[in-house]
């Protein structure tokens, strides 16, 4: 089995991200993002990876302002990293800046020698 | 992280809300009301913002009639609100106007820099 | 709010409903009838309205024979009836005419200034 | 309300089904045949009558052999039987055949007059 | 009743499949990946088959690398082998390769004789 | 061979269409209105027919008030006719009131029976 | 290279075919009729197939009476014939029956061993 | 038949409209941008219309700017003017900024009382 | 640039195939075959290659047997060749089986690296 | 009018073209190429733009290499330039490298701010 080195927050991309005030915070009513142009890159071939997003969460008191949401989904453009990874890092810095009563980040991933994948990852209590 | 003001209704949309009686009180059924031809403007950029919206409900005693419904959604053709917003206020509005056993606003807004976004807020229970 | 009189059913109309024996009587099945070419008229505008109806159910000893559904049905190709009373007006007759275990009509009517409806009634327990 | 004879198992039918041994009886695993091509006749007006078959179920000691459930199928070909009555057949042939923990059978006719019904008899538990 | 020998796992097959570490081990997050281009030989008839896999899993310390899954399901390409084994066959071989939490392996293989089949089997709770 | 009376235009239909100038009659543009509610009775049957017109045409002076057209086809709605000939009648009948460059008139009509059937007739040259 | 006895018309079948008056002869339109439930046998195999027919037309004196034609192409049902054989002979009795200006009949037939197949005759000049 | 005030170009809008050089002036090649969110308002009723619009042409030495492009058509936005105007103006407006070799404009409006238009100009040749 | 050794014709591939006798040889119809399930295998990576082929004549005095067919297909599964190669062999094969007035063979081949391919060779005019 | 500086091939990336030769040269067939994740970056906002690239040609004695193809596109990933120039840069590299008898290729970028754009350009007779 081989061994990856932990996946760390990068605080550079965490920072990008920006937020506005929840204008309903006592309804618990479900926000959903889909970010159709997802691109990184494989760690292992450098090949560019292409993938849909889908961000669903119900905020408490934060709302995801969505242009530094696009700013900070671009910061992976060249970065090598795997898709089990990526997925799992994009809802960790999300769950740190929001602070949300319930998240999911889902990656569909493109194909890739006849095989396309989809990692599902999610916080706390729909 | 930004401030922005709190959203307060409308009377002069609300009045146009009219509705009709109730003709099986007795039964909770199900009434969905798909629009498919919903605008309204970005507060921050000024430009149009497009999106379906799907209002489900379960009636108490009265229905919402829906040329009045037609008339009220465009009522919002030049006004400037956020997504999270605009969604959230027109649950207030129906659920003062008809008082119902449960409803839900799905708002599906149209693609911006990549991304589109779907909000859903319910209240009462199903 | 305006007063709309009570939806009363059509003796002429149930007559022409016909059923047969149910030969699993034991047995708990689903049946569903699709009509996809439903008309009556709005009776606001005089103008027609379409629509889909799925009729689900569970039968006890009587099933409905489908050429008398079909009558049954066109027989409010010229009446002038809203979507909700409409839809809950046919559960109530099929309901006369079948005693069934659980039954639930569901309309989904056309495109109407940009808006279209669905109607969900039913009755029993599944 | 019309009587109809009681549906009989055609024995003839039975025994051209097959079956071979489940090689994992330990674990219930789900097994779904979808058969495209299923026609009979309506007893009624002799006309021939199309559906599409889906026959899910959770085996115990055997599983059905495809090619004879295949000719199994045809043996109704030219049988003059009602969509209630051919679906419920259809199961209680299999149940005896194959003695299994839990199967449904779905049958999807096709438009007549207007109309398409869709029959789903099942047995046991899932 | 026909008798089949049992399915005994290819240990050549099993030692193609690669794992790596699970970056994420205390979240329980879902893996999906669709293999689009299975291939295998009808045991009985000697004729090619071809199926849709999608292998899903919640991991606990490994994942599976995907290049070697692929060969691994490339190594079937000339095997003859029945649908409803060679889906169990690869749940045993990946459970055995990954030890996950919960893993289901869907196979839904081409039409043949106007039928086609779909085998769901499952280890773990989900 | 059967005989079927000539089909005559009904001048209280016709007396329904009313046109408009075309601000643009020294440019060839197509104009395409597409009806996807259309209903006639077959005067064999007494059964109602459903179906979706499309009227294209190159306008000379005049072009169709669309309010109209709608009045003019729903004059249809209980009178008997076949097919082809509703086709070709609302072709003579528009090109009377517009006389246009062009103009082709295409029914696609529902299943019946297992069939369904698509009518085109035009006028002038494209 | 195998012979194969060439094919005659068959009386009986063609004596079903009805036609009707066409009442619009000095316009060329077309008629379409797509039959959705096609089925007849494989003469090698004994097994039935299925297809899809599309009859169209540019009637001279005659059109096709659709409930003869639906009676005609039934008595294929339990008739041997390979699907190049009785695409052509659709077309040979149906350009007997109605002399017309143009016609064609498609045959799409439905998936044996991994293929489906097309045939597409036609008589005279559109 | 009713008159209809000539419809004139408005400066205001055309000088919203920016070009830029064509690159490749030697070669015919084709631009399309389809605009999926044109919206206008209907002059006899008030009501907001919308539709998707496609613009293809084949640049001489100028191409438009696609910001520019949005800005003019958003000026269209509370605009009373008729499906057939509103794409013949947008074309002339166009041609008028680009002199390109050739141009075509086609809208496609949704649905009103049932129906829906589509409305296709063009200038110069292909 | 590389060289590729040119691509012979395989004596043992081209005796599997089987024709019949055309029964209609006056008639020009086109004969249209789909196969859904291709394979072979890249000779550069030794990875398999999926497509599907459509094979299109207009016979003369012989048809292809479908059995034939498929087996000759099937005699690519293990053998290395590339798209544009596999494409024009077969295409050669069967005219030279065949000797037709007119044939096409279109390969779509699955998507690699993010790209997918076809390759569309004919013969003769059509 | 905005002046652009005139687009010049870039030796770099035409240096990633790898051909082999055809082996088919005496017959013109087609060649599709179907790429599905292109991406470059917008030259005046920075922001990544992604498109579908189809490349079809008809080869003289050189074809393209896959691989290379693929390295030489992704070799746009993080570089500034506009959706007409682009397209017409690929063509004029690629009819540069393979000396073709025809060839387009297309470019249909994702949606920007409500449009979305398709170009199509050219070289040589088809």
């Amino acid at each position: 089995m081989k061994k990856i080195n932990p996946i760390k927050t990068d605080p550079g991309k965490v920072r990008l991200l920006e937020t506005f005030d929840n204008s309903f915070p006592d309804r618990k009513y479900l926000i959903i993002h889909r970010v159709n142009e997802f691109t990184s890159v494989c760690p292992k071939t450098g090949q560019p990876d292409f993938g849909i997003l889908t961000i669903s969460y119900i905020a408490k008191k934060k709302c995801i302002e969505l242009k530094s949401l696009k700013y900070y989904l671009q910061a992976f453009r060249n970065e090598g990293i795997f898709y089990e990874n990526v997925t799992n890092r994009i809802l960790d810095d999300l769950v740190k800046a929001l602070n949300p009563v319930w998240m999911e980040v889902k990656g569909e991933y493109s194909v890739r020698g006849g095989l396309n994948s989809t990692i599902i990852a999610s916080f706390g209590k729909k």
